[in-house]
């Protein structure tokens, strides 16, 4: 799913402008010559410091530029009206946040809201849509969408910031990289017997509005742990979760039956960068579970 | 729901053996003669000395009378299958169990396993159906369908004690009463604050095959407790059960966002007459759970 | 130790004003005529009330009536230092709180500020010692000293209070009696099997300045709980206490060894009429307590 | 404390074989003929395979020889009593074991049983001393010295393995090294907050007979744990310890007082080679501790 970074920031240091500016060019937004000026100012000391070499030229744009810079992000759209001119980037997150599975009556809402957003504010409504999930979009939109023209033109370009920041790290590895990521992980502790849990069978859905979707699945290994964080690589979506922890095969054939079979934790996420961990220590008859570190 | 018996020991105690046949008659199923034959050997010290005057009635008969008896049980019936021999108390006590909610399929399959049922052990399939949920009553009824016919005969007695057990405790109130009832009941701590968490809304679902159904519903008082038990005044049905504490408001305007909203509890309970304590002792960022005392 | 009351409100209240009299004579210390004036407004609808119409007496004094009655209320006194006017209550009161168990250099320090109090506020350090620990009492007194006057004569009548409120719940029992008393109570879970834990051997010490006090000690029930609470009747005084818990000869036989043995939880109260209950849920490699309710 | 191993193992399979001899010349207490043979066999693919090579030399050896190896091992002697032939090694293992502070009684004994040992089974007592406490080898020796002269001798070779893999992997690092040190650790989660617990204060003691001896300390870093393990590098030796964490400060200006202040932590270890995760999970009423992993 997750592309590694193209180049080494390194590689990318020691590579002519032009070279630079084509491998940057589709960070920003239809907007390649962001990637042109920053180019100029290469070598880069982190990744990080690449990244506000490109931010500041838009900082340093007219408001008149920075407006049509605005106009070229797209809408965010429901499912069946992909767009010709959606970037393979813009189309990818879009559909990572689940908006591709709107039901009809969000679609619908989604499209008055972008049209009432343009209509008041003169640009669309920009959000970094990996940070979220559907029903978290739908919540920040109807919450931006009262907001006052001068907020919501900042709000979009940090918005900006964070796509663009996610968008970079995919293309350039090294050292000094934006926070961009996020870390979800469990560890399974049988506190009846003092050992990890191996082999339990773990489920992550998320909760959406009118159902819950499975995100990802795994076993639990020797350590209590599973081989790779549930989610990692990416933000997590701001949203509420389900962690479903198959107990029932590994307390059985204990007597009396166990209280305890699927044990489901529920839980809601509000820093798509940061590491949610998530242990579940448990016997037959009781558990804990908190966000641990 | 729940009606109070009719009558206290000392007062049946003080009745004529006919008045104490006719309290009686319908505590065993079409069998009013084991009430006039118990009836005569009154008073009793506690009910269930009474209720073992009744069952020793049936410990005497021959084996073709106990047949006859078993007989005049009622089949296990779906949704619209209510047959108009079916007593008052077998329609309460399988409506309880939710047996005119059954699927289609599941309620086409119970009606083979009926017949298949009797053709094999010469009487219905007899079950106290207080002490179970729809899918539990189903699990059983897989189960027992393969045994062995002295052992079924045997299984379908006990259950007819405890069906027993159930109804003459409906009517008769007093000392050394049957153990027939369990109790559930949850316990909210707030460990964050040292103190119990009040105003909390707590539901409890049964979860049937392919789907949850609401059981009751109450909220946290003073104490952290529900002011009557979730469950009380008659067996907890064999299942599989969740509690869902909804904090959400609770810990509303803290910052950051807490990481629970509502929090689910699913367990699984096996002893019909037992008390199941399932406390919740809870942060925004943690919780704890039990089976208590 | 707790003597029952010997009357009930309703006996009071049917008493003549002068056997009245008698029997709350020496709640107030050194005061029979706060007892005479009460006397004269029975009958009481609650203890409270009753206590409250001996506070009022004193309210309405002048106040060097009221500076007399402070300087009729002993020092605290360190061991060897009994002196023939403490009056009896006064002289329980004082060794339930460990006066007489000082280190010298503590009843030297005692004896020094005491003789200082007196000089700057022109009357003895009055506190409810059934309320405080050895420890907590020096910490007051060491924070009091430096009071200004007019705060430690109102501090001094609210300890008055307390202690009366003691004294007379002691002697007069019945409805809406002063919350004078706190509780101290635990709960042995054994979350490895979902049972509560029997017979294990439970000690409370009170943690003073150079060393623990044994204070109590109790078995665990069928229910995991010690018969009565192991305080009760009485305030907790305030301090460092330690629960130990002998695990040891109910967890031994397993494998491998367990991690636990004896287990202490050390808490701090101050809320000497609380109800502190401190469970303790464990298995053989886990534990967790909490203050619950 | 712990010194760096002299060499790597590639750099020793480089060596010629006198002076591999050397570098391992007292790994087998007055053995050096152990690492002459073992010299020959080089070069070894693991640091285990170089000890098995070493062992095996002594699983040739005639049982006379053996004899007057183990009769080369020192008797474990109390305070006062070093003897000028003791080895450095031998002398720092016994000490470490807190040998060297033995009440004169607990002396007493140990030199009685030297020599009712030495008697009974022509050798002395060999113990592996650092992975006991002073306690566990006194409970040890107790239990061995009524053993039978086979296992006894089967007893004492294991524990000379057991010594020996400890001081070669002082001596020689690399891949497949013995498993000889053991590890505790522990990490506090201050779960109102959902955020690890800096600034804490941690003081490790072992709990002797007859009192407690601080261990080690340590201060909790921002993810709310030891920059280094309480104990790493070594084995852990049997014992009950405590851990003590000082939350009063962390806790302090809450209001109510919070329950905790120190809080202690006391475990019973069994397993010298294991990693013991000691974490704490606290509030400020409430905690739970566990072995983690």
């Amino acid at each position: 799913m997750t592309l590694a970074p193209t180049f080494s920031l390194d590689e990318l240091n020691r590579m002519a402008p032009s070279a630079i500016s084509a491998v940057l060019a589709d960070v920003f937004e239809h907007a390649p010559e962001v990637a042109v000026a920053a180019a100029a100012r290469a070598p880069f000391d982190t990744v990080t410091a690449l990244h506000s070499a490109m931010l500041d030229e838009i900082a340093g744009w007219p408001s008149d530029q920075v407006l049509r810079f605005l106009n070229n992000h797209p809408d965010l759209t429901g499912p069946g009206e992909r767009r010709p001119d959606l970037t393979p980037d813009s189309s990818r997150e879009q559909a990572g946040a689940g908006l591709d599975r709107l039901h009809p009556e969000q679609a619908q809402l989604l499209a008055a809201w972008n049209r009432e957003y343009r209509a008041r504010f003169g640009f669309p409504f920009i959000i970094c849509a990996a940070r979220h999930s559907r029903d978290s979009i739908l919540a920040e939109f109807a919450r931006r969408r009262h907001g006052d023209p001068a907020t919501e033109r900042l709000t979009a370009l940090a918005e900006i910031s964070r796509i663009t920041a996610l968008r970079l790290v995919r293309k350039v590895e090294g050292r000094g990289a934006p926070n961009a990521h996020g870390q979800l992980s469990t560890h399974l502790l049988d506190t009846a017997t003092g050992r990890p849990a191996a082999g339990i069978t773990i489920a992550l859905y998320l909760m959406a509005e009118g159902g819950s979707e499975f995100v990802t699945g795994s076993v639990s290994n020797m350590d209590g742990r599973t081989d790779t964080p549930l989610i990692a690589g990416r933000p997590i979506p701001n949203g509420t979760w389900e962690l479903r922890f198959e107990l029932g095969q590994y307390l059985s054939g204990q007597s009396p039956t166990p209280l305890l079979g699927m044990v489901p934790i529920r839980f809601t996420t509000s820093e798509p960068e940061a590491h949610y961990h998530i242990p579940l220590l448990f016997t037959p008859w009781s558990y804990t579970t908190y966000r641990g570190s």
